[in-house]
């Protein structure tokens, strides 16, 4: 359709008809009438609104979408179609690693591959638009949807939001296989005070502008079609009732002329948050900040038609909200070919096939991060390996958000070391449940397998056991998958206790532990660092996580992640993250003093493992850091470079980092910024010089006018492995 | 002095000797020649400087002050006294409980009176100004400097800021034994992320104007002389250094018209947060920002005669500086008397005098806090009692800043219960050092007993011991007393592990343990709650603290605390305070709702001990909560009552609160927030009804347009023992 035909729709539907395409139901809706009861319906979800809801949240796959799309469209009074949209989060049914791990590759390029099979996936089984990415910045990993975020970093956060928005849409998202993306949750969502899911955020608006929202204005400007509201006050007021924030900042400044969705109910919330007496004004607020669609409250179908037949809201604004959202389904194609790329065939031969599961193995090899390794791993042909731990059968390693994963595509750690029968002498035993009896408390019970504190002694008994008479201990442990994720937050970042006591017991009697780790946030790794000579963090991996896993350990694939987050010293030391301000005290270990510094009596200011921070099975060496001038105008570029080796004896992939360090600004400027990375593999003993070109618009920051920009004075340039990287070269900017 | 004299003195002053009254050194200066070394010296501190400098931090006691004036003024061009400051901070000689402390209290007028006795002592010694009270808002207990604040509530911190400058000036500075006030630390030093000292500060305008601001505001409206800059930035800008802060919210807002002093060093500190380039780049941006006096470094002596030469910076801010310093002088009356109240002779009559001494008795004990008791406490007659733990003996009980506490001067538990002897059965037994070899850590070494290891066990096995035979063990444990205060954050919240093993092992073969718990912050209770049948929360007392806590113990005094600071579940919950945000999903944990609610997966949202808890040897209920109408408009007031009867079987002081809730508003408002409280002592069975007048005033906050007013629609009003409490009847302003 043209734009001017769709102008025309706006004008000939009935006010009803517009305020009812503002509305989000699940897809439960279409096929089970029931759940039509008294609260929903009081709340204003009614027959009617349901009959003319303009999109859907959930999944009902290509057959039933294509029943539900055509006797949807029979009623319609315009014949608009519905837009069905879906959390397709880290893969659709072939599961991918969780954000945080995708953001350890360091590879956008990667994502954005999985962006397109995800799509593919969706849109053969009728989606339309995906809930993704989230690129909220996160600096406390107490917040449980810290896995669904690329990390701390506003530039790989950015890398990254750009990379999924193109994977998903493609060119053009009204071709075949590409969905719609959505950039959540606007604004600042990552930041909740104390770690805690939902709560209150607090930030200047000058790190709200310079850290925060870059990644969000990176997917605006990739053309992402949809933003969403972040539950979140964000000073005082919450997002999705906030004018200022979505009408002056995201459709003003950042330029952003797509759909608004508000995230599940947050419309009713502005209630709650107490910004709103009743829902009438809660609908008011948010039409005005300029909400598109109603995600599943009733509050626009019940509010808006007599807001505005009192005048108290401009039609124009339902207008304008309607005009956005078929514009959308127009792009998507909808309106042409209302079943776009649903299709029951391709559905059986596109998911979970061999391509799909090729390339989730790539993303779960590459996101794994090696903290640890003396020698250990990889394992050594003919070795006596004893596999213990609760990880080696769990096939719940996908992350929260995977609905459509399914145990039997999964491939556990012992499935896939089945086929190295043989290569190794090897034994599996469970040794614990993921979560002990103590260990519930707040675990929704329908996630926990209660098991016996008699059965939990046997299974420990077993793991000590088999670690008596081994080689070597490989330890897969970690973090049940719904302790992370959305709600998910903890105060501790301990592993589950029954696991610790795993850790400890086989520890007695087997120093030589391997640790695969599985978790979707940062943890206090202190104790199993002291406990085990390697630690492979694999993050919640996905379908192909075994494999991925027995290719690492067994040294056919060598590690190559780096952190996207820093692990913490403990959790009294949260939030942290590199790029922090220097203070006008900042304490340097190496001076010997410790009073009158910024920094705890007790413990490192640095973390356990810093952003930025891998190993691999071979070693690399770097120097001669060298810039090619020291001075440059805004016109000019700098040339960095640093020559890197591979000083081991295998051939292995470094991701190599530039940062830099504005000496002084008007607003403080961080210890040190990620400006840009190269991942280069090198043979063994090979050489390479690595360049980097620093231009003046890596330099610009959110200044103290809250504009963006350079500022002349001194640079430092630094090249290394990780953020810790001390060593620099110095510039002037004039 | 008139103010036309003072005008013209500043106009007859040389360029260099105006600079130098801007400068602030320490006494050390005027009585060691060999200070003067290398780098202070290049720094710009030099002889001449000195002679001419405007004020000195520093004690030099009455007769060496009269000396050190005498031959300064005889040398000074212009005859212009000196002017002394010093940290007197909970009291000065005879000293009082740490300010956390004092807010438990509940009682203002206290530490009114606590403020002039600590005037008086200083004021004798030489004294002229005292950099108190420190009124920062603080929410996180990992800040070691929450022992100098109030706590976390802005009511009860601007009542207590009231309070204390109104004790240390009295109606007029100059007059006898009054000295001039400083309020700090402006602004917002208090909220250092994750509760690292000096830490970079982020809040919202609208937190910071709403809850920060308004505690220094009641001090300088209370007419306080002085006002301190704070180490920190307030969003990425030094405070030090911050013109909007200093020039458009102090002065022209708050209309502060007295002397602003940088904090230590904090002129030069702005360099090192890189927000100025160098020396002269840092004195021209304190200077513009009307930092009057430069605290110990040379940075306005060196600097800033070429800036005002060069045009950099305009002569007349120089001249409003000197000229507001010499205002001070002059109010302090030293141009007519430069040895104001200093006198050997008061020295000896007046420090440490009995009538302070009982003044202090007083404020220990109505500062404690009984956070448990099974009904151990009190002791009784004939008990057989074990004191056991390193705070038995413990002379160093009185806080972080008590600069002049002598162990001479200070009674002990151990002391205190000398004169017992006969009452009870008692036995004495350190049982652990303060710290253990394993706590040490950055613990300067000079403040550390070492302890071996052999002995430590050996007098572990003593407490053992001793606690056998015991009907009851007073355990006295807690932080060293440089655990808390300046640069003395920690990321763990529990015992020194030395005194956690002395717990355990005593809990092992006596469970009749009520524990006394000397802290500078809230600290993690649960493993102390769970091993004891009483827990006496006694900060640091000070100079009487031992006879305080011996009158409470047994009896002779019923304790009457509540807590200004919740005491958090555990580090992971921090920062937490009562008067959080709802959130758009707010938990309650009777709903059995736990998925996506604002929780978290292991441990309650609420503290261990909230804001406002403390219980008594007697019991209280509150009954028939009433307002006397239901809705009020802005010129009108409401009474709110409730019923308080004294339930148990001794005369006991109840500490009333009113808290308010604001339902919605135009930012979201607290859960409640506390509006007034009234301290009743009631005997066995006596009931009073107790009101509180609700105003418009009361209502008022900080708005999204940042002004303060109330805005109209419903209010809730709880009157009860702590925050926690829930009962509430509601109230409409129209």
């Amino acid at each position: 359709m043209k734009q001017q035909e769709l102008i025309d729709l706006v004008k000939d539907m009935s006010l009803t008809e517009k305020v009812n395409q503002l509305l989000q139901v699940t897809s439960g809706f279409y096929i089970d009438e029931a759940i039509l009861t008294g609260p929903i319906r009081e709340n204003g979800i009614t027959e009617e609104s349901i009959a003319e809801a303009g999109t859907v949240i959930g999944l009902l796959g290509a057959e039933k979408y294509k029943e539900i799309q055509d006797s949807y469209m029979e009623k319609h009074p315009h014949k608009i179609p519905l837009m069905f949209m879906f959390d397709v989060i880290n893969g659709f049914r072939t599961i991918f690693p969780i954000p945080l791990g995708q953001g350890a590759t360091f590879e956008p390029e990667l994502s954005k591959r999985l962006a397109q099979v995800a799509a593919k996936e969706s849109a053969v089984s009728g989606i339309h638009v995906t809930f993704a990415p989230m690129v909220d910045l996160v600096r406390d990993a107490r917040w449980g949807r810290v896995m669904e975020s690329t990390g701390e970093d506003g530039k790989l956060n950015s890398d990254f939001a750009k990379a999924m928005v193109e994977g998903f849409q493609g060119d053009d998202v009204g071709q075949e296989y590409n969905i719609a993306a959505c950039v959540k949750h606007f604004a600042a969502y990552g930041a909740p005070t104390a770690g805690r899911e939902y709560n209150t955020v607090e930030l200047s608006e000058n790190t709200l502008r310079g850290y925060y929202l870059p990644a969000y204005k990176v997917a605006i400007d990739a053309g992402v079609e949809m933003v969403m509201t972040s539950f979140n006050t964000l000073n005082g007021v919450p997002a999705t009732g906030n004018e200022w924030l979505m009408r002056d900042v995201l459709r003003d400044e950042m330029g952003f002329d797509g759909v608004l969705i508000s995230d599940w109910t947050a419309i009713e919330e502005i209630i709650y948050h107490g910004y709103a007496k009743d829902r009438k004004q809660a609908a008011e607020l948010a039409i005005k900040a300029g909400v598109d669609i109603d995600m599943m409250t009733g509050i626009y179908s019940k509010e808006l038609a007599a807001l505005i037949e009192s005048g108290k809201v401009d039609e124009r604004l339902l207008d304008e909200s309607v005009l956005r959202i078929l514009m959308l389904k127009n792009k998507l194609g909808l309106f042409e070919n209302p079943y776009k790329d649903a299709d029951p065939i391709k559905e059986k031969e596109v998911i979970l096939c061999e391509e799909h599961r090729k390339t989730a193995l790539e993303a779960a090899e590459k996101s794994f991060v090696l903290l640890e390794n003396d020698g250990i791993l990889p394992l050594k042909k003919g070795e006596k390996v004893a596999f213990i731990g609760p990880f080696v059968p769990e096939k719940e390693i996908y992350g929260a958000w995977s609905m459509l994963a399914k145990d039997e595509d999964t491939v556990s750690i012992a499935d896939a070391f089945a086929k190295f029968e043989g290569v190794y002498d090897m034994t599996f035993t469970q040794g614990s449940p993921v979560l002990g009896a103590e260990d519930y408390k707040l675990i929704p019970k329908h996630h926990v397998k209660e098991v016996s504190k008699a059965d939990e002694e046997r299974m420990l008994a077993e793991a000590v056991e088999a670690a008596k008479g081994a080689d070597k201990v490989i330890l897969a442990i970690g973090e049940h998958r719904v302790m992370s994720g959305e709600a998910a937050s903890r105060t501790d970042l301990l592993l589950p206790e029954v696991q610790q006591r795993l850790l400890r017991a086989v520890h007695e009697v087997n120093p030589n532990i391997a640790v695969v780790l599985f978790t979707g946030r940062p943890l206090d790794l202190r104790e199993i660092s002291e406990k085990s000579k390697a630690i492979l963090n694999v993050w919640m991996p996905g379908t192909e996580g075994g494999n991925a896993i027995a290719n690492t350990l067994t040294g056919n694939f060598n590690p190559s992640g780096k952190l996207p987050m820093s692990f913490p010293y403990n959790v009294g030391q949260v939030p942290v993250h590199y790029n922090e301000y220097f203070t006008g005290r900042p304490f340097d270990p190496k001076s010997g003093e410790v009073m009158y510094r910024s920094n705890y009596r007790d413990i490192p200011n640095t973390p356990l493992y810093p952003f930025g921070y891998g190993l691999s099975y071979t070693t690399f060496a770097y120097s001669d850091l060298t810039i090619n001038k020291n001075q440059m105008t805004a016109d000019e570029q700098i040339t960095a470079s640093i020559t890197l080796k591979n000083t081991g004896d295998c051939t292995g992939t470094e991701t190599v980092q530039l940062y830099i360090r504005d000496c002084f600004g008007s607003v403080v400027r961080p210890r040190k910024e990620l400006k840009d990375y190269q991942k280069v593999t090198l043979q063994p003993g090979e050489e390479q010089v690595i360049s980097f070109t620093i231009n003046e618009e890596m330099l610009q920051f959110c200044r103290v006018d809250m504009s963006f920009g350079s500022e002349p004075g001194e640079f430092h340039v630094y090249i290394g492995a990780d953020s810790s990287t001390e060593e620099y070269v110095a510039f002037e900017l004039i």
